[in-house]
């Protein structure tokens, strides 16, 4: 099956949303082994919603569609499906239904855009809408189907997990596309690159493998496509087990692995709990830990000591530490660390400290200095690290820094 | 100017990467007033950039392209302009010297991945970079202007911003395209849509409205176009005035504004402090805050209070109110708030106490019910709020309801 996706929203042309929708959907479908050949995304005007079902490859049996489907006077996606079609638009009652009961349990009233809502052009199926008030619809002939869903990423993603997949699932069986992702902590990229140049050379011909980037961890993503299900495993598992050996203290996870989730299933299974003492990160690692559904069972909490007089009056960090050694050094974030340690009385602790920029630098320490410390009981580790200029970059690959430390240091 | 921006890397096919970079673009070039009329993204491989360097409108006259320009062998897209235009790679001396520099002050060693970087189609004016080692490429010819940008983020902004957008400008002067953004905060979209109906009608033919939600705050965009700047901008006043006295209790920003930007504007103004003591919010209130720079002027920090036993041994709270109220109450969460304040003797503070979700509801207390109080020396304020079902949104519309009604609390 090939298919494609199309958003439709002036707001992604004009780049004052980020389209999430595309990359969600892309990759629900790759998982099923839809090979998505164009993402495009056009303007709310009936004519580029009809110029771009028009440019559809002759080729593509999918297209799946979202956004316009709002209440709002800029929604049009639905009058324009109608248009193509050469469809009425029909008031569909059952969704009239959904929608009253929807509005009702909201302690709102029942307005006239609510209702146009029930509204979908006749010759579609309709996909309720469990959550929200705009259906969703399912078009289908001899050519394609075409899917047009909400721009709202949840009720978009709720029609695409409960009905849409499903149905889709029935209809390619015949072939088969697998990913591994193996997550990769430590190492620049072309490092990386330079280290794996061997075992990218010979790749099996039906495999081939991607290098994804983000602050703080690096995702190696490996692609097998084929008929047999077996040997495309098979060949992956080789590579992945070869990896392994090449860069054993680097990797720190695997496909939709995310660090912040593997140290809660750690804790969780050490029956641990962890605190933490955040300077630079400013709340960004209690983010990430909190992010886990289920964290309350490890997490206890933690401080966020931005200022030195609360790394001194509460965390305890010895104020003449801070006068000789600075705030970023490694002296004071391994007292932040103990100091959490004991005042949350919990078995490990992470702590930060660090100029996140833009300014604030010296020559000494530039932008991007960071000191980590991690601590147990018994033990703490801690380790610098320059990162590069920019905060938003620093702080998160700080705080995955420290997560990944952590895991490592109850694992030691 | 009409414009196209096309992103390359399978990575965005398949869903594993979110296309930030075709928003940034867009969003720069719409400032510029270039009409974006397609964003599109395709497959690394050769013949995927062929086509869609083939099907790009005829009256199209800028195309802008990211991606593949690593230093890994998945990156293809110097190669294919090379073969487009039918020119040969040579070596940048310029270029090579800079990716030289570059990895020098890294400490790492100058690998033939590195030199290769330096290859450039012959036809092309190169854009030095000066924060990584890909370079970027300007072609241009009777038709049009093609430029092909690194896909990491901030290199390709770093080019745009220092080199590009100038350049661009001086060719693009004859019209005007210009946006008012104005945040609300406290509204359900189609209520608002609701309130809104008549303010919506006898729009002035040049400009339009649209509704951008997002979780804890809706984004109203009005856009004018035409050739008389004065006229428009003039329209577009009016608008935003009639709506300030439409709904003035539910505008909190405009534009770029950001709350926890605007809330460390009010601070740094009042030379005040602020602390926050966060349960269901987990640290993203103080990440909120510490995202802005200089935040340090007005932000102590804070408590992660997740546990009950943090809550009443470091933040005094009233072990009988948790037992009585349960921990997502009026009284918990106001004793959070007076707690952080006198033990971070900060002027102003924030809590939070809720059910993130997606379980631990109950039928008197659903998943997204959250008690938020704020404080100043002599007042508290606190609220009861019943979000969705989703955690992550959750946490999300609770900070930032958070930080607006702290800013509500300091101007009241």
């Amino acid at each position: 099956m090939k298919a494609e996706i199309i958003t439709i929203g002036d707001e992604l042309l004009i780049g004052q949303v980020v389209d999430t929708n595309a990359a969600w959907i892309a990759n629900k479908l790759n998982l099923l082994g839809i090979d998505i050949h164009k993402i495009v995304s056009i303007s709310d005007k009936k004519e580029s919603i009809f110029k771009a079902l028009e440019q559809v490859d002759k080729s593509t049996n999918l297209v799946i569609l979202t956004g316009g489907l709002g209440p709002t006077n800029d929604d049009i996606t639905k009058i324009a499906l109608a248009e193509y079609f050469h469809v009425k638009l029909v008031m569909n009652n059952k969704v009239l239904e959904k929608i009253k009961t929807f509005v009702i349990k909201r302690n709102a009233d029942l307005n006239e855009r609510n209702k146009q809502q029930a509204l979908v052009p006749e010759n579609c199926t309709v996909i309720q809408n469990s959550i929200g008030t705009a259906p969703g619809m399912w078009f289908e002939d001899n050519r394609r189907i075409i899917i047009s869903l909400p721009g709202v990423p949840f009720e978009m993603k709720e029609m695409m997990n409960n009905h849409i997949l499903e149905e889709l699932k029935k209809r390619h069986k015949n072939f088969y596309i697998s990913h591994k992702n193996i997550l990769i902590q430590g190492l620049a990229e072309s490092k990386l690159a330079e280290i794996l140049e061997e075992w990218e050379k010979n790749f099996p011909k039906d495999l081939s493998v991607a290098y994804l980037p983000s602050p703080g961890v690096i995702k190696l993503r490996i692609t097998g496509k084929g008929k047999n299900r077996k040997y495309i495993e098979e060949q992956i598992e080789n590579k992945v087990n070869a990896l392994k050996n090449i860069i054993p203290d680097y990797i720190c996870g695997f496909d939709e692995d995310k660090l912040e989730e593997l140290l809660g299933k750690l804790l969780k299974e050490k029956k641990a709990t962890v605190s933490v003492a955040e300077s630079c990160t400013g709340g960004n690692i209690g983010r990430l830990i909190t992010s886990v559904p289920g964290c309350s069972d490890y997490f206890k909490g933690g401080i966020i000591a931005y200022s030195n007089e609360i790394k001194e009056n509460i965390l305890n960090v010895n104020k003449r530490n801070i006068e000789i050694y600075g705030a970023v050094s490694k002296q004071v974030v391994e007292e932040m660390a103990k100091g959490i340690l004991e005042l949350f009385t919990t078995d490990f602790s992470i702590a930060t400290s660090g100029i996140a920029g833009p300014t604030g630098g010296s020559k000494e320490k530039p932008v991007g200095t960071t000191w980590i410390a991690v601590a147990g009981k018994d033990k703490v580790i801690t380790q610098k690290f320059v990162f590069g200029d920019q905060r938003d970059r620093n702080i998160q690959r700080a705080s995955l820094t420290a997560i990944n430390m952590l895991q490592k240091l109850i694992l030691s």
